[in-house]
């Protein structure tokens, strides 16, 4: 008997899902889209996921498709699903993640806390949206940002006229969103296998920078039982709500007054969800398997009391870490480097280092450290 | 820049070893004997190992070659380290753990601890060896024995006929082992560095039944701080003494009286070892491939109080433990299950179950029941 897992996209996300395929005896196969993709060992297709037929070659190779990322033209998912190719996370739980419009409207249904938000036509609409929201709005465009991308923040129309200017390469519509007064960002993780068992793990803090998730402190500091039971409650009524399956991560902001307000959804594993390969009795990854899969979910529960993630950008053209470890190897024996095998580019996600213990203020330390003594150039 | 090394053997070892290199994006690559091994995703060649011209070919292509197994002829690997080929642990190593009697002759001139043994070159040499140990010997084939395999209890030549009537088959010498009054068995796992860096896992109990390793207790229940102290001696005495390189794992007996005698050892990731990939900070997979590459080695502290792991068997021709998953990972959410993507076979080492915790008993009681909810066919 086998299991075999298909997954779109040959990204950092489809190489840490090799690890626990390996290790539980699953068959995976990677279709991406260049050689020398991150998961290259396991790709057995190179392609466009944009032609359905090659996806649909794929998708009859395997028993279940899943994703590295979200940009899978839901026409193609929906036509294979019709043609009962089992698609996980389902097209219908994913048309939400891949447009934040969809999302904003389906999350206001189910009455779940977010920022104000508007669908903006024209730049009388925007500007509207923004007096009302104290002079600035948060302008996201509807398909297709990530890390940072597609996103700008505006205080009048005249800021975004390029945008506004070019309506239809967005679908006809953008996403403005009040700019939240938050303490800090935080991201609640859980799993939901394709027959309904769901698993959470611990609320996480995430620290970004420049729009980039750059530190992920586990379990998030000094939040109370009432924040995390929030944070549990407002992701399994999304994953179950939105039929999301595999491993959803919903970014949230803690504001002032301690509410929690839904920022993004993700429906695959997620930077927020590093930590669990180390920190967790089941990481995020393997746990996606199992739940793209239908196999019985792991347990979530911590393997130390704290962990922190800390992201390796890159910082030019030269560094790919992978070099440095003679030195940071020696100065950090207990922090467990993991890079993706990518040709070194500023700001690229090209690795992360996570350190596990029972402080958390050496736990801390000592990830900024080791991720600090491989930036030297 | 890249770290490239090239496993020889497609077995499991060479499996579990991919997880860390993709982890640490190191470059892996695999020589199987044949297509459909465990090992499969990272094999590069598909050859006869005994053939220099086919090895020679494939150690152009990485960094250094280690091993899976010790069944690469030493004259091999001899020629093509002299012809400058970087080969982890060195055939000057290797051959005491290829060769059993080489490996006594070595250890005695070292003043090591072990069972009283002989060189056995007739039948008469073997009987007064017999009568002088007590009515009773373990004679061992000096190569080529794993698993219970190339052993035999005897009590008097006449037990040994065939092996003694066909010595050339064996280089033409047998080894006798005195019969140790053990009171159970351990073993002392270190990681030497080819520059020297020696680290050493906590010393472990093994449970062996029919010759084949069953369970692995960790670290060995109720053992007194000299025993470990003696334990972490002589391995590192072995390794710096025999030059080796890698992991080294010395199997021990522990005598009634609180001595410890060397049985075997084995200069590679052993199964011994395996609890580490969730018990300790760093496996010896990834701690092997950091020595070979002479890399510095990781911390070797257990992640949690006890781990214990149990080997799955196969039981017959069909059961291959996967198609157990369904039942097995809901009723043990906290076990890590792991299978090689082998074929079923009775008593093949198919693959193994690993549980940590804080509560030895509670520990055992989990690993045992985990493993056995997979043996139902």
């Amino acid at each position: 008997m086998a299991f075999r897992v298909g997954v779109i996209g040959g990204g950092q996300l489809a190489r840490m899902m090799i690890e626990p395929a390996l290790a539980l005896g699953l068959e995976i196969k990677v279709f991406a889209e260049n050689s020398g993709s991150s998961a290259a060992m396991a790709v057995t297709r190179i392609g466009d996921y944009t032609q359905i037929a090659e996806v649909r070659e794929f998708a009859a190779s395997v028993d279940v498709i899943t994703f590295d990322h979200e940009h899978v033209p839901l026409s193609v998912l929906e036509t294979l699903e019709q043609e009962g190719f089992s698609i996980q996370p389902s097209p219908k739980a994913l048309k939400f993640a891949q447009n934040k419009l969809h999302m904003r409207r389906r999350l206001s249904e189910l009455g779940l806390p977010m920022p104000a938000w508007a669908e903006i036509k024209s730049a009388n609409e925007l500007d509207s949206f923004i007096e009302e929201n104290g002079g600035v709005a948060i302008l996201k465009t509807p398909i297709g940002g990530y890390d940072g991308k597609g996103v700008a923040v505006v205080r009048s129309a005249a800021d975004a006229t390029e945008w506004l200017e070019n309506l239809d390469a967005f679908g006809g519509s953008l996403l403005a969103e009040a700019k939240v007064d938050f303490v800090r960002e935080l991201a609640q993780l859980v799993a939901r296998r394709t027959s309904g068992e769901l698993r959470a793990w611990p609320l996480v803090q995430t620290v970004q920078r420049s729009g980039v998730c750059s530190e992920v402190l586990v379990p998030a500091p000094e939040s109370s039982e009432s924040t995390r039971q929030a944070a549990i409650e407002i992701a399994e009524t999304v994953a179950k709500s939105l039929g999301v399956t595999g491993v959803l991560a919903v970014e949230l902001f803690e504001t002032t007054d301690g509410r929690l307000l839904i920022n993004e959804l993700a429906m695959r594993p997620h930077n927020s969800g590093h930590f669990s390969i180390e920190g967790s009795v089941t990481s995020q990854f393997e746990q996606h398997l199992r739940a793209v899969l239908d196999l019985p979910l792991g347990a979530t529960e911590s393997v130390a009391a704290h962990s922190v993630m800390i992201n390796l950008l890159g910082v030019d053209d030269e560094n790919d870490f992978v070099s440095e470890y003679p030195l940071a190897l020696a100065a950090f024996p207990s922090a467990k480097f993991h890079t993706y095998g990518k040709t070194a580019r500023q700001g690229r996600k090209m690795g992360h280092v996570t350190v596990i213990g029972s402080s958390f203020e050496a736990v801390l330390k000592e990830a900024r450290a080791a991720a600090n003594s491989c930036l030297m150039v």
